[in-house]
């Protein structure tokens, strides 16, 4: 698997503003904020896309939604609402192919989502 | 739990062009699509938001992702890329209350998503 920008994230030889971690999960600030909180969530375990996610993945996948509720709370943002999006491949605007989640919130979200 | 539409479709009283289904998901195309494609795809369990998510239910959230991935491949989606979106909340745009992810392809997708 081709070493990704989140690769360095994850072992700490990137700086970035993480505010969450477990085992598993990291989460951090995006470097490019589309509204007032947006973060990235993203497995430790390198999947590059949704589309090499296999089903001995699931469970891990999952942690990736409860991390998200568990951040969208600490950020004052589970009453109020917030998006979770995960684009898949270039065409759908992935930049970096290690598979992520944003979470974004703090502001009116439009629909369609892009 | 209150029963929402997304019951209704789950116990066939109501219909829907089903893309999808096993004994734990079923996915249906959105009846006011945003994109040539516009897949939603949801638990059968009762799940309203992501804020309702517990750690027992990772592995089935993870299972919608696999999900997706299979129904994109079949929509002929993979290569090009999709969009999977989750609102959380009125406020995000959510509108029926049972967890639902949409996949969401086959234009150009903007950024920021909403």
């Amino acid at each position: 698997m081709a070493e990704t920008i989140f690769s360095k994230i994850i072992d700490k030889s990137l700086p970035a503003d993480i505010v969450y971690e477990t085992d598993e999960i990291i989460a951090f600030r995006d470097i490019s904020p589309q509204a007032p909180t947006h973060i990235i969530i993203i497995p430790k375990k390198q999947i590059s896309t949704v589309n090499d996610i296999e089903l001995d993945d699931a469970a891990l996948v999952g942690k990736l939604f409860v991390a998200a509720k568990v951040i969208a709370k600490s950020e004052g943002l589970a009453d109020d609402g917030y998006r979770l999006v995960v684009n898949c491949q270039e065409g759908a605007g992935q930049t970096v192919f290690h598979l992520h989640v944003h979470l974004i919130g703090g502001r009116s979200l439009l629909w369609p989502p892009g």
